[in-house]
């Protein structure tokens, strides 16, 4: 093959590839993450680049690859590699990482630029999970973590005595922690005569217990201190966080987060799926992007912690949702997205960590947290855990786990239903022409003037702004309708007194920032097309939530708690999200942050035998509604689609 | 590396190695197996070969390599390549493979001479085996395989009824055959999703079921006809041989055997045991070289039966001793050679093909039967099962196994006792001078002329003699003595009237087959250090017997039954065995000859869910008797080493 190099400016990251591939697929072998939600289908856009020298071919003609084009860039997408080495530069707006802030750590090498800029942009975010969950990691359940140690004195073999090591062990072992069903794995079986003999019998047993069933994870000789370390980690379509915890105190001791690298094939768990049934390899492609993710996360963990060696872990975690557990597994995906939406498992198998290729322990024990069905994932699961919604005595409350898709859960002790409504990307930035996620130089809160509609905001880090996130976006809303910008339609008031008000390519749109306060070198806007889509995605929402009551016969007063949760949780500001109609308009102290349950929940199952089994239990007890089934939801939903609601006497604490 | 190329004659093959390598190492290279029953220590004398052209060096100076170098032949495992080419002459006296049966086939390739020669080697015998094994495979067990076919005829999913794949599995099946514990391994529930759609969620499962435990083996569109083969493999470590079974008619279709490869690593499982701990990689050589010959027989198995595909075997179970199971799952063996001699495993996981790199479906499991003690294995339990000397009703029965070492078992129903005495692998001819195994040209049978003292005997197939197997050996010993050339002790009488008679390089010798008779141009004869071989072979035999006895506090009259098993027990003269004292005085038609138990043992479990369960009880239940505790058995021992014995009372029928 005659190889063609590819440099990507500014990392100055250098890849081969044949003649004919594309250049977001060079960008991916590189370990280079370019916004693609589309998927790599030449739509939305983002994947812009500039070819700074070399020369290209266009996949397909379109208009807006050539709109694209008058500007200076090509679609990275649509643009193939042809007979020359190329240089490419990746601009700002369509890079996930901000090499900028990598520039300020000079001794940085390029080969790890990307996790590292990753990990360094989410410090900030980081450092605030870590210290909620340092708190209290078991969340009122008892320490007893799915792994644990138990040390074992065997009667000394002789000739008297002269029964098999595995059975002199799994003996002992019975008779010390009083269970039947022990499995000893071949790999230590393989090894086990020498290690019972290197301290006169006696050993120490890393073992994993759950619901009387035994799982050998690891025999050592003596009864040393043998290191007990677990990772968890929240996999979310998004954003991937890994906790690194002490199995033994029963502590968190850092986390560390990333982009999910399968953001390269499509923002959503669709585009995934379409990719991984599709694609030639896609599967395993797909399945190897999110294990390298979290194999980032585990080498990120474990440099910052240099005492912990990667085999001092034995057992992991994970909590996603549906699709993210089957891609994870390599399970195949194709049959959730279609009709009737069937999940192959919600159940999950316990496999070794070296059948995933995962860099821990090769012997450590990989937990799955069960999923509920197609569009309810382990991710909700986990957060109905740690939410206690579950417990005998628990109040009506409704969880919303407003991610990629807005899925929630209602209930009350013994009975919980959920349901997932199709959301959509829009609170994380996609399909919003200056949407973005939750990074630095985000805008994340705004206020505008109703008399002169000058803009007030405020970025993640306090950067120079690059987009808005979904706070953002959601002040937004409630401004652009508090000062009359758009009516409850959503519709812009075109003739208003200020510049900020124009047209533009897709027609009216308000200016949020100029050009020359961002840090783009260009206008950021809202336009019509925006609010539409968030209003779908906040009708979605809230059809939800009534759709749930309805079922169940409940109005919106009987609920107690409202647990907010997901990426955004914490940034949300609830009488804006009232004010627009994504919430229900009940009184603000009902309402309680509860940050990215899913990764909680995850830490608290590993933390304990009680919690995993309390979680499967509850997978077992989520009674999923489909909102397809019946025209309950999409009346709902059209009701939804103004500000806040057609039937005004939802929200009477809502001025017009 | 500047490799040298070695060509092997007369097969023509030939390997590149590093200057340096001994011949031994270097044969093995290419597959070729040379005789070392010494394990390449320089010596046994038996891998002597001819440098053709090139120059060696010899690792070392030994009496044995100089008197071998007299005769124009060095030792494969002394020679060492230097810095030429070379060409080596392997003599059929140290091939383990008679090439010249080889050339009568000559389309045959030089790749697999090897296993063909093998598998042509041995088709005589194996013509017996399978015939034998044809008629009753089952041994009155029910026919309840262990992989068995259940079609399931899902309910179709629709919104209404929206229960994962798996769930809707497992429901349907735990309804269709009453089990609660049913395993689902990840390879299958990856590919589940499209596996349940191509025929409308009608499925075939193929499942093994072992104590209420359900393993899905796999799971197949449709309710077709899904080929259901299985594998039982004896694993001796002289020979192994396979057996292919249809598990739906419950028959054996055909069988293949070949020389266990790890015989380069010396002929006895010490040698094996020594190879694998003490040299570097020894544990995973010696693993891969037994994996290599049963995929050698799998393959050999599926090119005579063309119709049947690898991925058509769904499951295996393999005997053998415990030696032989821990190095077939590369479990380190070194403590069972060590006192107090303990195994790390009697009882042994089921494993998956794949995790062996077995040449059948990579989802087939993989049994194996559980041991004893270190030197009882699951070839004694198989051959118990085989007697039915554990079940309710058996009278008191003695079940003897002489192979490399001797194994017999004793006892009726309730209780069976066992032990393992060192008879060493003289009676596979090791350790005598023209001793070999039952191979073609082995003399199998002998008379000696009390007069003349001329000897008439037959050999294996009627081909020119090469040497003297067990069944020969036991016939020549019994005829020595009865002729009055050895007397009780095993002592030459110097002085016969025959030039048969005579001294030889290593004291008295008697010429069994004149130099013109053979087909390796020389005397074939027996030497007092032969006889005192035997007569430790026989002596520890006799004591292992007596000892058993003497344990439960039975004489050898009680004894009903005695099964006589093993290789040669089919070929065995039992008056000559009687008359040596090898065997008990005890009523002819009490014996009966049981072939190759291990083998039927192993199809039996395969065929039978019933059968395996009992096997597993019988390890359970066998108590074995360390012969090295007290002096018991060296007492027994030291009398047994005349002819018969020591005490002539025990020997009544026996004329002297």
């Amino acid at each position: 093959m005659n190889n063609r190099l590819v440099t990507f400016l500014p990392a100055g990251v250098k890849v081969e590839v044949e003649p004919g591939t594309d250049l977001l697929t060079a960008a991916g072998k590189a370990n280079i993450e370019i916004k693609a939600p589309c998927g790599g289908d030449g739509t939305c856009g983002k994947c812009a680049v500039r070819i700074k020298s070399g020369n290209v071919k266009a996949r397909r003609d379109s208009h807006l690859a050539t709109r694209i084009a008058e500007k200076g860039f090509n679609l990275a997408c649509q643009t193939l590699v042809q007979d020359e080495d190329l240089v490419v530069e990746i601009p700002k707006t369509s890079s996930m990482s901000k090499h900028q802030v990598l520039g300020e750590n000079a001794s940085v090498g390029a080969g790890v630029s990307d996790a590292l800029s990753n990990y360094l942009l989410h410090v900030w975010q980081l450092k605030e999970l870590l210290l909620e969950q340092q708190k209290s990691p078991l969340n009122g359940y008892p320490l007893n973590p799915l792994c644990r140690r138990v040390r074992l004195t065997l009667p000394v073999a002789n000739l008297q005595d002269n029964r098999d090591d595995l059975n002199r062990l799994t003996m002992a072992l019975k008779k010390e922690i009083k269970c039947t069903d022990i499995h000893v794995p071949l790999s230590i079986i393989q090894k086990l005569g020498e290690i019972l003999r290197v301290d006169q019998f006696k050993v120490t047993v890393l073992l994993s217990e759950v619901s009387g069933k035994v799982e050998i994870i690891a025999v050592e000789p003596g009864h040393g201190h043998q290191p007990l370390y677990g990772i968890a980690v929240d996999i979310g379509t998004t954003t991937v966080v890994a906790y690194l915890l002490d199995l033994e105190k029963g502590r968190v001791i850092d986390t560390a987060g990333t982009h999910n690298r399968q953001a390269r094939f499509g923002d959503d768990v669709i585009s995934r799926i379409v990719y991984a049934v599709e694609e030639p390899d896609g599967l395993k492609t797909v399945h190897q992007s999110i294990i390298g993710t979290i194999n980032t996360l585990i080498m990120d963990l474990l440099v910052k912690q240099r005492h912990i060696k990667e085999t001092d872990i034995r057992v992991m975690m994970t909590a996603g949702n549906t699709t993210m557990a089957h891609l994870f597994l390599g399970i195949n995906p194709k049959f959730i997205r279609l009709e009737p939406y069937i999940p192959t498992a919600n159940f999950y198998p316990v496999v070794k960590a070296q059948e995933l290729g995962l860099r821990v322990n090769p012997d450590a024990l990989v937990f799955s947290y069960a999923s509920v069905a197609s569009y309810v994932g382990g991710d909700i699961v986990s957060g109905t855990l740690f939410t206690g919604m579950g417990n005998e005595d628990a109040p009506i409350s409704l969880l919303i786990d407003i991610g990629t898709n807005g899925e929630m859960v209602l209930g009350a002790g013994d009975w919980l239903v959920t349901c997932s409504c199709s959301a959509g990307p829009a609170f994380e930035g996609s399909g919003i022409l200056f949407g973005m996620r939750a990074m630095h130089g985000a805008i994340e809160r705004m206020q505008i003037d109703p008399q002169t509609y000058e803009v007030a905001y405020t970025t993640i880090n306090n950067g120079k702004a690059i987009g808005i996130c979904g706070s953002g976006l959601i002040d937004c809303l409630a401004k652009l309708k508090s000062t009359g910008i758009i009516d409850r339609a959503g519709k812009f008031q075109t003739s208003l007194p200020t510049e900020r008000m124009r047209i533009g390519e897709t027609g009216p749109e308000f200016v949020l920032v100029w050009r020359e306060d961002t840090d783009i070198n260009r206008d950021i806007v809202i336009c019509e097309a925006d609010v539409k889509n968030l209003l779908r995605a906040k009708g979605a929402v809230f059809a939800g939530i009534r759709t749930l009551l309805n079922v169940v016969g409940f109005e919106l007063e009987s609920i107690e708690n409202i647990y907010v949760a997901g990426g955004f949780g914490n940034y949300l500001n609830i009488p804006d999200a009232i004010a627009i109609g994504l919430l229900p308009d009940i009184p603000v102290e009902k309402y309680k942050y509860v940050g990215n349950t899913s990764a909680k929940g995850a830490c608290m199952a590993l933390l304990s035998q009680e919690a995993w089994q309390e979680a499967n239990n509850l997978a077992g007890k989520l009674t999923y509604i489909e909102l397809s089934v019946g025209n309950l939801f999409m009346d709902e939903f059209i009701s939804s689609l103004f500000i806040p609601h057609t039937d005004l006497t939802l929200f009477p604490n809502v001025g017009l």
